[in-house]
């Protein structure tokens, strides 16, 4: 079922990563750009682009960035025009900021702009998203359902088309912060051979080779349905009816912890490890 | 391991059952008590005991309960009065109302009010509770820990001892509400003997003979350390270190689906079933 993936790097950061203090994940991503290499901040789900381009710009230029690019699309027309794309020419990373993930793939899916970023992640480049610019980054990406506050997601789970680059999973961000726990469970029950995969604030995956790694400051929630054995999905109640799911496996991963996504295996970090140590960079 | 258990009943409510609606949860106690016999309304736990008292005695009248009682302490003395535990005599449900479970524990655990209590439930008596009092249910309790925006669980998760009348398991309230997931597995990986159940707002077990089946309308999430392979919390590290648990059974049961706490295994309800029948009700 999976397609043979990119052989690049995915950041995938739940949210509110931090920008002042040791900056791990964002070290993370400015560790990947080569001297002559651009950093690029695809501020697409914003409303705001500007003010998180400027933010953005000045926390990377403190992590030693030299170049830096802003793709700023506010509408489909834009990433329609091949020099848009020409921004991505140099680029090592790109890193898209949070928002609304449909204004992402609605602006850029099937577009000149996205076969080039398809192409920069095929041939090693880092895409990275945060929030909005994480969940995007999948097959089946959640846009919306009920929030913390509700177990009843069994029809409530709102998903879209994403941009496919990383392919069998769901992503859910600001994980445990707001709750989400119910609405992966109901995402999952809906197709069991997506492994639903809830990130939290401050804390990102680096993803390689269908090998996840977790980085930064919270946990990383896996949710397996292979093993489920009934869900309440189908059955004909009332649409809002509270979801039922038995048999989930859930793992919790931390900081260094690794998952293997072909045989769904995670690994405890080797004791030793450096915290901060992350995958290989970039061959520069 | 287990202690025989008694054979009345238990109610444990996530909290925020509702008293203005269909009062499901609540009719559900009310119920249960006979013509002659009492509902006590217990707000050990509560720093507004009165209003609570007052908000409480309407809502179970408005449920045509006839005989109301109560139960106030305010401090450990009074639970050591002899007298303070004949309010107990006649009542079919004794109801624990929210606040702080240390505050139900430390004030009546090992008191003459607490024999009176295990003596009701072991001649088939009803005792229910929210929130905290929810919690104050079994062996050891859940106190404290991060709440909802923290994964970091592995040593801030605090416990003492319960009223040990629900064995074998751990209660957490406010469950999706709050995310508590995290603090849940956190508490379930210190032994997986116990068994980790988090209860939504408006969502209640009710346990009989080592079986529960959910009313209300939210979920409640089982989670079974059994199947667990790794977890991080003796390894050392910083204290604050984030939890990783690997290889936890995740059951989410929805109104009418029903556990055995025996076997470990959930069961979904029949289709045909009334949603809102119960439990048999206390033979009067």
């Amino acid at each position: 079922m999976h397609k043979r993936p990119g052989y690049g790097t995915l950041i995938i950061i739940g949210g509110h990563e931090d920008k002042t203090g040791d900056k791990l994940i964002l070290r993370a991503l400015a560790k990947r750009v080569r001297p002559t290499g651009t950093l690029v901040v695809a501020t697409v789900a914003s409303r705001q682009p500007k003010d998180l381009w400027e933010e953005y710009k000045a926390v990377f230029r403190r992590l030693g960035v030299r170049h830096l690019a802003w793709l700023d699309i506010s509408e489909r027309g834009q990433a329609l025009d091949e020099k848009a794309a020409e921004i991505l020419a140099d680029a090592d990373v790109v890193f898209f900021t949070g928002g609304d993930q449909l204004k992402i793939t609605s602006q850029i899916g099937d577009t000149p702009v996205f076969e080039r970023l398809k192409a920069l992640y095929d041939a090693g480049g880092t895409i990275a998203g945060t929030s909005a610019g994480a969940s995007a980054m999948t097959e089946t990406m959640l846009v919306a359902g009920d929030d913390a506050s509700s177990s009843r997601v069994a029809n409530a789970v709102q998903m879209a088309p994403g941009l496919g680059l990383f392919a069998g999973t769901l992503i859910d961000q600001h994980f445990s912060e707001r709750g989400r726990i119910g609405r992966l469970l109901g995402a999952v029950a809906q197709n069991p051979r997506t492994l639903g995969i809830g990130i939290d604030e401050n804390t990102a995956i680096v993803v390689q080779r269908r090998r996840l790694r977790v980085i930064g400051e919270g946990a990383v929630y896996i949710a397996d349905g292979g093993s489920m054995t009934y869900s309440n999905l189908t059955e004909e109640k009332e649409p809002d009816r509270t979801l039922s799911v038995f048999g989930v496996t859930l793992h919790v991963l931390s900081q260094s912890d690794t998952f293997d996504l072909t045989t769904r295996t995670p690994k405890a970090a080797p004791s030793e490890e450096v915290d901060h140590e992350l995958f290989d960079s970039r061959a520069s």
